[in-house]
C-alpha cells in the first residue's frame, strides 16, 4: 500500500476547480479517474490547496495511497498518459503513509498576475488579469505589506464561505513590477506579480486582496483604507474580487521530514 | 481614401491561418469582417507573411484602405472592439497609399519555440514544441550557421509549393538556449529557441529547418548532412516538418521609408 506525493501543474482554464463536483471536470477528478485506472480500484486523492474554477497551478501538491506495488516513476508516467494535456503531474515521490498533502501542509505561495498594457496581450489571455491604464504600483506595493503578519481575514473572504476562524498568517507579500516582456511576451508588457505566502487561505482571498489593491494603484482608495478594511473584517468594505485566470498555486511547503526533496 | 499599417499580434491555435479559406475562421476574415462593420463596404487586407494554421504572431504586419476619413487610434480601438480575443491590432498609423503590407516588406523574422522538459508544460501546450530527451544544442547552433546567406532552399519547402524560384536570403540565424522558466515558466524547463531573419520564406520553410535540426540535435544526422540536404535541393532529403505550434512571425521590417516608428 505505498503512499505517494505529487507535484502537479495544470492550466485550470476548462476545470470546474480542484474539488469533484456533481457537473463539469474537476482536477481532482481527473486525478483520481486517472488513478483508478492504474490501480484498479477507488483512489482518493488528496490536494494542497482547493484551487476554484479557472485557477491554475504550477506548485499544487495532493497525496494518495494505492492497493498495487509500483514504483514514483511508474505512477508519473501511467498517471500522465491517462491525464488530460492541460494536467501534468511533474514529480512523484514515495512517501511516509501518515503523509498527507493538505493536513501537513505549513505555508502556501500563491502568485497573481496582472498585465497592465492597452491591448491585452493575446497569449496571456487566460494566465493573467488584464488591466489597461495607469496603476500606482508604489502605493500598491505599500499597501500589501500591511497584510504581513497574523490578522482575522474575514473581509477577504467570500461571503458564504464557512470556516471555523479567519484569521491567518500571512508571512510574505512582495508585489513586483517587471517592464517589457523578457524573451516570450511583447516588449509593450508591463507585467505585476503578487506573490503571497501564508499558513492558509480563506476562500478567494488572494483575489480580493488583488482587487483591494487594484482599488489603490487606480488611486480611488489608499493603505490606511486597507488597514480599515482588515480591522472592520467586513467582506463589503474590501474591492472587488479579481478574475481566476491571473491566480496560480505556486508551491506548497512542508516540515522538515517531507521537506527532503522539495522543489 | 485614408491607408493604413497594422501591427498585429495572435494566437492562431484555433485558425486556419491568415489566408481566406473555404471553410473554418482566417485571421485575414476576420480582420476584414472587423474592417467591413467599420467601413461600411468591403475591405481587403493584405498582410505581410502568410501564416499557417496554428501558427502565432506578435508582430505580423497587414494593410489596408478605408474609405471612411477616419484616425488610427479609431482604426485601433473599433478593429479590437470586434475581433475574437485571440486576435488584437498592437499599432496602427496611417501611411502612404503606396504602402503594402507583403510587397514592402524587405526582411522578416520568425521564432520557433522548443521546451526540452521530460514533462510538457502545460501552459506552452500551443506556444511551443515539446521535446523530451537529451538535445546537443551546440551541434544544431553549428549546423544553423550554415543556412545564413543566399541559397536555394528548395529542399526545405513544403512538396507541391508552388513558387517562382525557391532562392532565398537568410541575414541571420540564432539559436539560443536557456535553463530555467523565468518568472513567468517552471524551473524545469529548458527553452531553445530560433530566430531567423530572410529576405522570404518558403512554405514551411523555418519548420523543416527546425525538424531537420533536431534530427542534427538528437544525434541521428551531422552538419554535414544538412550542407548535403540544402545542395541535393530536394524536400525527401531533409527532416520532418516542425508542428506550427512552435512557430511565431516575430517582426516584419520595411524600407527607411516606412521604418520611421517601427517596432
Amino acid at each position: 500500500m505505498p503512499t505517494f506525493k505529487i507535484i502537479l501543474a495544470y492550466d485550470g482554464t476548462a476545470f470546474v476547480g480542484w474539488q469533484r463536483q456533481a457537473r463539469g471536470t474537476s482536477i481532482q477528478g481527473a486525478l483520481e479517474d486517472a488513478l483508478r485506472a492504474l490501480d484498479g480500484r477507488d483512489v482518493t486523492v488528496h490536494g494542497a490547496g482547493r484551487t476554484d474554477a479557472g485557477v491554475h497551478a504550477v506548485g499544487q501538491v495532493a497525496s494518495f495511497t494505492l492497493a498495487r506495488s509500483v514504483g514514483a516513476d511508474a505512477v508519473l508516467r501511467a498517471t500522465n498518459a491517462r491525464l488530460p494535456a492541460a494536467i501534468r503531474v511533474v514529480r512523484a515521490e514515495a512517501v511516509d503513509p501518515a503523509f498527507h498533502a493538505r493536513y501537513r501542509a505549513r505555508l502556501k505561495t500563491y502568485q497573481y498576475r496582472i498585465l497592465n498594457t492597452d491591448v491585452p496581450d493575446v497569449f496571456a489571455r487566460a494566465y493573467a488579469w488584464h488591466l489597461p491604464g495607469t496603476l500606482d504600483c508604489d502605493a500598491m506595493q505599500a499597501a500589501a505589506r500591511l497584510l504581513e503578519g497574523r490578522h482575522d481575514f474575514a473581509a477577504f473572504q467570500a461571503s458564504g464561505a464557512p470556516t471555523r476562524t479567519t484569521e491567518r498568517e500571512i508571512t510574505a507579500v512582495d508585489l513586483i513590477v517587471r517592464e517589457g516582456g523578457g524573451e516570450w511576451w511583447p516588449d509593450h508588457v508591463r507585467m505585476i506579480t503578487l506573490d503571497i505566502t501564508g499558513s492558509g487561505f480563506l476562500r478567494h482571498m488572494v483575489r480580493i486582496v488583488v482587487g483591494s489593491l487594484v482599488e489603490i494603484g487606480r488611486g480611488r482608495r489608499d493603505a490606511a483604507w486597507l488597514a480599515e478594511v482588515l480591522a472592520a473584517r467586513d467582506r463589503r468594505r474590501a474591492g472587488p474580487t479579481a478574475p481566476p485566470c491571473g491566480l496560480f498555486l505556486r508551491a506548497v511547503m512542508y516540515p522538515p521530514e517531507t521537506l527532503a526533496d522539495e522543489c
